[in-house]
């Protein structure tokens, strides 16, 4: 028997699938009940606020998410070099994965929506907030310099997004393996001497 | 008096404009007809096709505009790193200027839409192909070797990209600026001595 919190969870995660894919104008509640297979009666149960909010939930869901596989990613890598290399590859294989559907969880709905709906870019400007700061903590870990730590995890983080960005545009994740490898030099190249 | 060349012209622009700002889905034909100030009649004449090739010939006149701006500053700079400084600050101030709607006029349909219209991904990859061609032919030019002209163009172009779209997120163009003085730096570097 599937339980509220079932449903809850099953529209939280299609939504941020297909505002991931296609962004928040092209995303109907029709679609989202219909993918989910949770029941229609419900969402307004758990989202009274109806789309914006189901949205906003689920912006924040898929933050939570990519903040934590970037997590995993660094946690288990020696270098700045080899963490950048480990993220690029993972993006590039599940972009490859999906047919180039799954890029960056937040982005879509940043350049199609934000503007009109300012809760929805609070929500994708706070991810990268906390994306950028994950990547500034461990390179002040790795031994780059604070005031170097802040720009470059700003550079990182800008060309990982335009390269998932110009990966989906051109079908081919080329850009974001080129990036990858090129960051991890960048980045071999700050790290103070031992 | 308006020829049909003007109504052609005022849909394109205003489709660039729109396409740009909110995306595929979320512009209607109402809209463009209402912000264009052309004859409604005139739409399906001059773009048989609709919605889908209006917004094709948008795309493709927003890239021109933009190899255009791109071409005309690296005309007038006289190094790698004084173009983009440049650029960024020239695409920073456009940002900001609109009220953080301008950003990159492809990406929005990229993201949103190209999974969807074949027609519209081919468009923007081209986009994207030809600006990332005008930067590395700009780099050998200045002296940087075709082996590293390459990728040094991909990695450039996917950061100003990625700025572009974290400026819009946060509403702020801190990022975009930023990476520019980043990227100068790093092309700086990679000049071969004179």
């Amino acid at each position: 028997m599937k339980s509220p919190i079932d449903s809850r969870a099953r529209f939280v995660e299609t939504t941020a699938t297909l505002l991931r894919r296609q962004g928040y104008h092209g995303t109907g509640l029709t679609q989202i009940v219909k993918d989910s297979g949770a029941p229609k009666g419900s969402l307004y149960f758990h989202f009274p606020g109806g789309k914006e909010e189901l949205a906003e939930a689920a912006l924040a869901y898929s933050s939570v998410h990519m903040h934590d596989d970037l997590h995993q990613i660094i946690a288990a890598a020696t270098s700045p070099a080899e963490a950048i290399e480990a993220i690029t590859t993972a993006l590039a294989d599940r972009l490859e994965a999906s047919d180039f559907l799954d890029g960056c969880p937040v982005a879509t709905v940043v350049l199609e929506a934000a503007a009109q709906l300012p809760g929805l870019r609070a929500v994708c400007s706070a991810s990268y907030g906390r994306w950028q700061t994950l990547i500034e903590t461990f390179l002040i870990r790795s031994g780059i310099a604070k005031e170097q730590a802040e720009p470059t995890a700003n550079l990182v983080l800008c060309a990982i997004e335009g390269a998932l960005l110009l990966s989906r545009a051109h079908a081919d994740t080329t850009p974001l393996r080129l990036a990858g490898t090129q960051l991890a030099a960048l980045l071999d190249g700050l790290r103070s001497p031992a």
